[in-house]
């Protein structure tokens, strides 16, 4: 075909007809650039818009930095986003839950990257989201330095979209937290969830769901509604975990983390774990938040996938010596933590 | 409720019957984890089942290291590979997509990491997912330390699935490409792409499944079938461009690279464009793959949207001083490359 040709004929399928509208994507990138732009900070040497992010990789005061990686999405939690109408919490979900996950092998953030497809996109939907991930960012000293708007018609109904996230933290490998250091009688020391974080949304949905709408406020609540207690915010144990790491050593005084999401707290925390130990948890050394039962009585679910599909009101888990429990213990509850100790570790 | 309570009460809806299968995605970690490590390199310093993919940030060859990461994903391509039920090339799509879009900052790949998220988790479906993830990481020495596999029901239907990918590699700061280096008079030489590579789906598959099924084999294809054609896997430029880069200074004897993704030629290359410069491209200077004039005339598509939504058979721009364009040329045609001068750096 001639270019005369091309440009003769007469106008068929376009690409806003096909579902794409890269005004629309514009549009959003045009609104968020001052947003994204204050997370940014002076490692960063990029700007939005580019086709990649840059980071300052020098660590002068390092002596063996490790870049620590991690992947994750919010699973059906945006489900409960996208029908409550209520886009601001998500983004933050997904940033802490990858922000713990580095953290559990001693790493602070250093950049974070995010996906966000959509059927149909709502700029004023991705707004929110996007703003999601600048607060959460900007509380966990991360840049957000890049990131991917899909349009996919088809894929996702209009009105749903889905997330996924990616961290890069460091970490010096002397202060990474260490599974080969856990022994017999080290305590498990839980720091509460703030609700079910990330995770067992699906099985949380179906129960409640065929009880309760979701702005129900059944009076366990005490006053939130299904929706606020389904959504409130992963949170990130950044904060408690760092000002621990100035007086406690990694790997010793602390033996390691386990970030308590799909699996659960078993699942989860046998990954820190030698071959010949085993967990020994005590179930009723804490009060669950009230929304895990309404799941479980709703849904009549057994206690075995509720303990495998959440949380139950703990979100992290420090592994800690005896000897060092009472310490620890205290230097949490100074910085405003309701730590529990919540069982040991034993031979397998 | 006493653990007694917990423990007796008749079994109801179960985490498996909410949608989520753990079992399965057990099993896909344990198939793909032999693949996964064919990936590592001595860099790496993780195994895969932990909390954070781990990496050796210690640069001792570079002056001044700069990480550059980009996320992607393969847009409606996947739609394609979902209906023509082959899954092995959309992850080496989505990989190949993340080392164009570093390469043309002049970082090469270092890791890896994915987000896979399903209706239905199908383990052999995965399989081959990250299987061609492996491949591609392989292909361009870049180590798969991360990932997330996520089953959500309601949110998919249950044989579509989702892809994002993350990809993070360095770069020396000074051997860096630089928009502030291409300046008037300069020649953009095109690389041919494979096909679509990732871009344009929605607009291709209106326009050729309102004519063709995805298993028609029009003769302008030669042989080979629509699904064959649209399903061509979006190649990697590292290995042409790592060649170029032993020879020619980047900023210097290359200026500049653009990655032709969403946007096209233009939206891509005026990326990297001062404000005062322009693009003039010779739109007669090459032949456009034949699956892009099928697209045409079957959606009658405006020749500004074909434009916008599809790299029309040029996959990477290098923009170059016209004093070197004979010598990269030839430079590339020496290692089986067919470069094409398809247009010059122009006065706004």
């Amino acid at each position: 075909m001639t270019e005369e040709v091309r440009m003769q004929q007469q106008p068929g399928l376009t690409y806003a007809q096909a579902g794409v509208n890269i005004d629309a994507g514009e549009e959003l990138v045009r609104r968020i650039k001052p947003l994204v732009r204050k997370t940014f900070n002076d490692r960063v040497l990029t700007d939005i818009g580019g086709f990649g992010g840059l980071f300052d990789a020098r660590f002068p005061a390092m002596k063996f930095p490790v870049l620590v990686s991690s992947t994750d999405g919010v699973g059906t939690k945006i489900k409960v986003a996208i029908e409550a109408n209520k886009h601001d919490t998500v983004g933050q979900d997904l940033v802490n839950h990858c922000v713990n996950d580095i953290l559990v092998c001693g790493a602070r953030p250093l950049f974070f990257l995010d996906y966000f497809a959509s059927g149909k996109l709502d700029v004023d939907v991705g707004e929110a989201v996007i703003a999601g991930f600048v607060k959460a960012c900007s509380e966990n000293q991360c840049a957000l330095i890049g990131g991917e708007t899909a349009e996919m018609p088809g894929m996702y109904a209009e009105k749903d979209y889905d997330l996924a996230g990616t961290i890069v933290g460091v970490v010096e490998r002397d202060r990474m937290f260490r599974r080969e250091s856990v022994s017999e009688g080290d305590v498990l020391i839980g720091l509460p969830s703030t609700g079910l974080h990330t995770n067992g949304y699906s099985l949380a949905r179906k129960a409640l769901l065929s009880r309760y709408t979701l702005d129900a406020a059944p009076s366990e609540l005490h006053g939130a509604t299904i929706a606020d207690a389904l959504l409130r915010v992963h949170r990130s144990y950044l904060s408690p975990v760092a000002r621990l790491l100035e007086r406690f050593e990694p790997g010793k005084e602390i033996r390691a983390l386990s970030h308590i999401t799909g699996g659960g707290i078993v699942g989860n925390t046998s990954r820190v774990l030698g071959e010949r130990l085993a967990l020994a948890i005590d179930w009723q050394a804490w009060q669950r938040p009230p929304i895990f039962d309404l799941i479980q009585e709703a849904g009549m679910v057994p206690e075995d996938d509720m303990r495998r599909a959440f949380n139950l009101g703990i979100g992290l888990i420090l592994i800690v010596p005896k000897v060092c429990e009472q310490a620890i213990t205290h230097a949490l509850q100074e910085i405003g933590e309701r730590p529990i100790t919540i069982g040991a570790i034993v031979r397998a």
